[in-house]
């Protein structure tokens, strides 16, 4: 019917003093088109997985967010017990062990001689810059880990995710991901573990033992676990900033485990037309089963060092200081039951 | 030298509780990095604009702004004397003057069948709705306006900021971004005037008037003015929401004054690699002196639903409620002085 | 039924040996994904269009065509009547005009220090260089046709494109696309004329000519007669590169003429999500009655400077040396009548 | 000194009959500008590596390619010896062995029920459909191939490339990409191989086989050899399509291999602004030693489906068909010697 489609009028965002960021996002639910729409649909979305008491919370990261300033906010959402399962490129786990280990990334340009940097030994990621001897502290303090970590797992292979547990439990940062997601028992899997600094050092670390005793990290062990995890929560929901490995492997574990994803929200700036992944609709993904049909989704095309702040200041504001949650990794990880 | 590169590290984003806009904007002032430094930017000059006694705030506005709900936004600017001169698109005033006479826009959606809206008579814009008749009742009733204005005005060319401010005087809704700025002496420039519904209002007007006693809109009698204010004016900012025309417009001006653009925000999603006056970079406008080479400048890549909101928030609660800015309108606008 | 759905394999592209461009097309038709499906599909548009003779050909410029190498293919297509009418920003045919002066543009670099440029009075179009002696060659030559022009007129107001006519006239370069389009009785319509070199020609003019007997140029002058050809013409089809202006005032010419276009290509790199109408789907277009429902359209996202050369040069061996048109100007241009 | 700014007049394109594909790229090179100058420099780039006796090429596969059509041209590339090295996403790999046991991808559509797909069991790569019993037909087969190379490789651990190998061997299919590498001992990389169909078949071996003598692949095993191949290289190319991994791969081999890449072309749709590597500039590259100072590189920006065959089409075309060009492979695979 005609009337249908002509029911909420466009209410216009009135800015009338201080607003909080949530009372922004409610302006934004009330003229509710292009970004600002998507925007606090998501805030929404984010919201309902967090009160769903049957849902698992994935998070997928993916480009340099820690480099750029997420990293202590995604070390407070896993205490916080605001996710549960996190997917990750290895560079951005690489970031967060510089950091553990009294590293830094310095806020630079992007209109800048790289050469010049070149020259002074300063790596430049678009507008943060890192200094080469983070790195060379990074190789050598975790060479020295893997060498641990292969004495203690006496030649068994690691999932990439046991891995993440193990750096997580040597690297004492209480603002560090990994240490963090250690504590609280929620995993982190690094599918591409090997892409990264992580296989450089594995270079280091190899020739460091004479290519004897090395860590081994297999490919394709966390498969099955991720795969329980969604098979086993009543309700799936994922947050992805980026897309590429991380969202895939999210949404392939959602197929293998028959089950679609229930809540989803994408953060990106890639788009359709040149047919990758990280760029596909989340139309697209309910054909293949990875998201369910009728699931509440929303993605934001935007630039995530924004976009994803905003959400989580506009939840956490609507949850406010009472709210609690008892974090998926309770009833699901297994590397608490390994612990024991 | 080295160290110049690494003096200053990222901070990482921290939400703990409620946060306003401007304390997230803080944040990200703090981590400094991507999307995020850039939008602290951009608020950093917008508030050195307002500051600033001796400069003229020029706001350009292209996109469908007003339909997806920056109308009251806009509106408020203005008779908050937050901004002093305003370059548009057509279609944005267009869009003002149907919720001036009783039309709507409405939350619609960006996957829905076309035709079936064709056929509805309902016009989309991505997930904004409005309905024909809205559409219709404009221009009868612009179309009296036309016939109006041109008995008041005998036959003489208006440029386009003297049809703007005929058409603000007849509009009288308070929310009215045309009815704001006639009240507040704030010039609308609308180089392409023609490129919108105006332009077949006019078609009608003329019908109506069998091409006799039809008002003429000059192409190029507006250039002058936008010249003379930002020649007269110490120190001219810009606010571009966009690109295209309007940016185009507030450049070229600034050129032609021999001044060049003190401080300069664009909001955007195009990019410089196809060539575009929209998305070239402010730098690229310091070859042509359009912007000085050592203005306060920066491009936000994003939806300007989002941004623009956040800039203005953000800037409003650092004024407090105590700000007053005399608008650059007062000592320039020539329509102040026609009305004498 | 599911078999509808899979019934055209993926032809996976082969290369052996050398290919003409149209040979390339045909394997992206073949392979008929992504992008290469799209540039295929926009080759047999423009084909359909040409070869249908009661279709008038609408080309609408925007983006720095002209300056990056596309004047002389532009002007070619006139002369070859592959295109009917010409809609255009005002800076396309500045920089025609530039060329037709001896002007040039020189291939620069878009990572270069632009206060150099500054200084050195070279202004740069992302990686385009034009030297300021040839804007200022521009600038007096053309003020001396305004000068002219105004006399012959006496007074009267002259639509745009009359205005781009009487240039033609006097631009007697055989690449000029304003002299190829005067010759050829092709109208080239210039609805945002004011906000180019052109504006600021005319302020130089007026203060030649002590503002009397000053060149007049109508705003709205235009708009009846574009609408006219839409109107008259039994099918109409566009070529958008870009988008902007040059797209809205056609798509707004059909739904005067109340016809919708029946075949478009758009290339662009612009997109929806955002609500300007650059990036609008062809889709969207349809809810309004820009498009026919049943048009033939397809929307390219690309540089043009690649696909429209691609476009052309297919289209071209596909219809042979012994393909002729008769061009719809020869039906409708009022200006050839206007000659006599 | 400012003539050297002005040198180069852009040559504006000209189509007069039928062009190959490469006298139109010849015509990109004298325009110069935009997108066309660069994907004419990047043929130059392409050409030069390939002439180069020195240099290895590696080609890094990211996106839907095979899905689309590049499957051929890229099996071709192997088997003309005009790419050494391969490094890919699973996905790639997966969709090539899906063609090679007779499955099929279907040229669909972008604008469909995606819910409608899901119950059709029809899986949507933006308009390249596939049927969900060419992935059954996948998984079973590939599940008895692991159980097969596990039992021959009588669980030694096998790293990417070696289990892209054993595939290559056995399908046998003359247009697949992995038999073309297997039979010209071109190296295939995928770092991810776990994050993609290859993963999940896996659970299914591992099921079949209850968990016992099931196939070993490790993270991190293939480090060392494309880290050698870059080392014993006096020069490497790249080429990049897309980004993410593979691109991140090889880069991070060039600085493993303290040598950095002499030769770049990256085809993407990608942007720096949010700080991802996929839209990192080449320049960005050079700090970190990834691209050397001096490097011969180029970025294009587009749709690799229409760009990728333009270089190649038009490199091929320049190299003529008496050239030939010795592998890389046969002084660096170490699997040749393997087989021996």
């Amino acid at each position: 019917m005609r009337k249908d489609y002509l029911q909420n009028p466009v209410k216009h965002i009135k800015i009338n003093g201080t607003l909080t960021v949530n009372q922004l996002i409610q302006q934004f639910q009330r003229s509710g088109s292009f970004g600002a729409g998507k925007l606090a649909r998501a805030c929404n979305i984010y919201e309902k997985m967090l009160r769903d008491k049957d849902c698992t919370v994935f998070l997928a990261l993916s480009g340099a967010l820690v480099p750029a300033g997420m990293r202590t906010l995604i070390a407070d959402l896993i205490r916080a017990k605001l996710v549960d399962v996190i997917v990750t490129t290895g560079a951005n786990m690489v970031h967060d062990a510089i950091e553990a280990l009294d590293g830094h990334h310095y806020k630079g340009n992007w209109i800048v001689d790289d050469y010049d940097l070149y020259r002074q030994h300063i790596f430049r990621i678009y507008d943060v810059f890192v200094a080469e001897e983070d790195y060379v502290k990074l190789d050598y303090q975790l060479a020295e880990m893997y060498r641990k970590i292969a004495i203690e797992r006496k030649g068994t292979r690691l999932s990439s995710n046991e891995f993440a547990f193990e750096l997580g439990k040597r690297l004492k940062d209480p603002n560090s991901i990994l240490h963090a997601a250690y504590e609280e028992h929620v995993p982190i899997f690094i599918p591409a573990v090997r892409d990264s600094e992580f296989g450089y050092i594995h270079l280091l670390h190899a020739s460091q033992e004479n290519q004897k005793n090395i860590l081994e990290v297999s490919a394709f062990k966390e498969t099955p676990l991720i795969c329980q995890i969604c098979e086993k929560s009543p309700r799936n929901g994922m947050i992805v900033i980026g897309g590429g490995v991380p969202r895939n492997t999210i949404q392939s574990a959602a197929i293998a485990a028959k089950k679609g994803i229930d809540y989803a929200v994408v953060i990106t700036m890639d788009r359709p037309e040149t047919g990758g992944l990280s760029g596909s609709t989340l139309r697209e993904s309910i054909s293949w089963g990875k998201v369910k049909g009728e699931a509440d989704k929303i993605m934001v095309i935007g630039d995530a060092l924004v976009m994803f702040p905003m959400i989580v200041a506009s939840v956490i504001e609507r949850l406010g200081s009472d709210f609690t949650r008892t974090s998926g990794s309770k009833r699901r990880n297994p590397e608490t039951k390994r612990k024991k």
